[in-house]
């Protein structure tokens, strides 16, 4: 045990912790300038012709980031989504993605957060998921995680556990992404669990570490999109692989689950 | 024009409005107290066997705003989801969903609300609805629309006009409701819109009036679902009737649109 407050995660973290947190900070009014905003304009970054919207607070906010980043963590690498890649000469690297969930940016949703994570150049270490809008944040470090509210003390979050798969609540980004099988792999899930719910992005991850999300399956990430969440899932007692027990670091397909046994079951069905 | 703030509506709902302010300030604790609370009950009111989760909020918001409007407004009706209907001696008539997205409050997300709407025995002339997690508000009487989160000032609202079926951005409960029927009347204009998102519940609603949603389609819904939102659709500019373009205010099949253009392509595709 140490004198840091609980939520500060594990001690060797607090420095990269307290650098995540002013990133997110600067990311809020950066993001918040163009929510809702008229005429936000969206690019489409998907060569294949498909619907990518990339806003300018995508931009401003990976901007703010790396400006604090740069400044306090001047050793460590940063990997956007918008930028191009900043090499890491202290080992560790800054994995950020500006607006997870640009959809529901788009649309004026309040599902869509900002992602900074941490990788030691194994594995992501400290994820930190910010929700400009809603006013509120989650953490974790793979041993704990933890959720506040704007102006409210920070609650330790804990996955459900002994739900089985017909009372599990699942969260995917389908029908909107993924090849004809993967779709129908996520089905096979799908058609077992109790409640599922599309399009929540980063929200469903950060809502299985809180005990509301048994499962989230999900298909065609990248890097930025799934590393933050790995610590946090992790830190609530969740599992976080891909679809065929693999590490999730890369994005790809992604299954992540309250319980070892839970996600055993739906790792069996994504097989087929 | 008259000396009342702007956003205070018609002058002669000033009274109505207020009491609808003060009966979704009384619900605002009485939902959070069991917002991602451990061990929340979920009843099943749903005979047929499907998912209706009904909470201890559900009832606990209800009884809140009763409370209000029974003791601010004694001659009016009130019609909510959970309690029997109080009659009306003045010709209005409360109609009131204590938490709209029962499935979205169940897993944690920020997308449910608290529907007020008042009736005056034709059709709903004010309608208030309250996201407490958020901490925004959106309220309209059909001549107007408004939208403010905590501490901010009220923004006026108006729907997104000249969006062609192509460019539009829907919203839906589908693929969870409705007869197969419905559905497949759904996924036709689903095949031809830009964006798809599922299971917004009321903030569909609020946000095709906010302009950053142009089309909502939904079936099975109740009078209570919609009620509330039919003024604040209708004050932003936007269009809301059945699908065979019929008065709304029962609920059932219900579609909303920025425009009256749009209104009309969707509903031809409805028509099938």
């Amino acid at each position: 045990m140490t004198d840091a407050p609980a939520s500060d995660l594990r001690p060797e973290l607090s420095a990269a912790l307290a650098a995540a947190r002013r990133a997110a900070d600067a990311a809020r009014p950066a993001a918040l300038a163009h929510f809702r905003a008229e005429g936000l304009a969206a690019d489409n970054k998907d060569e294949s012709g498909g619907f990518d919207p990339v806003t300018a607070a995508d931009r401003g906010v990976e901007a703010a980031i790396r400006a604090v980043l740069e400044a306090d963590r001047p050793e460590d690498g940063v990997l956007g989504e918008e930028q191009a890649a900043r090499p890491s000469t202290s080992g560790l690297t800054w994995v950020v993605d500006p607006i997870d969930g640009t959809r529901a940016f788009l649309i004026g949703a309040p599902t869509w957060g900002v992602l900074i994570g941490l990788n030691d150049g194994t594995r992501p270490v400290m994820g930190l998921m910010d929700q400009p809008h809603v006013g509120e944040r989650f953490w974790g470090d793979g041993a704990t995680a933890w959720w506040a509210k704007d102006g409210q003390a920070p609650r330790r979050m804990t996955a459900r556990r002994g739900v089985g798969l017909a009372e599990a609540r699942l969260c995917s980004t389908f029908p909107e992404v993924g090849s004809p099988e993967e779709r129908a792999a996520f089905e096979r899930v799908r058609d077992r669990v109790r409640l599922t719910r599309y399009g929540l992005d980063c929200t469903g991850y950060a809502l299985l570490a809180a005990g509301g999300v048994d499962l989230v399956v999900e298909a065609g990430l990248y890097a930025y999109d799934v590393q933050a969440l790995i610590p946090i899932v992790e830190g609530a007692g969740g599992v976080i692989t891909t679809w065929d027990g693999g590490d999730p670091q890369d994005g790809g397909r992604v299954l992540a689950a309250g319980s070892p046994e839970l996600h055993a079951e739906a790792m069996a069905l994504l097989a087929g």
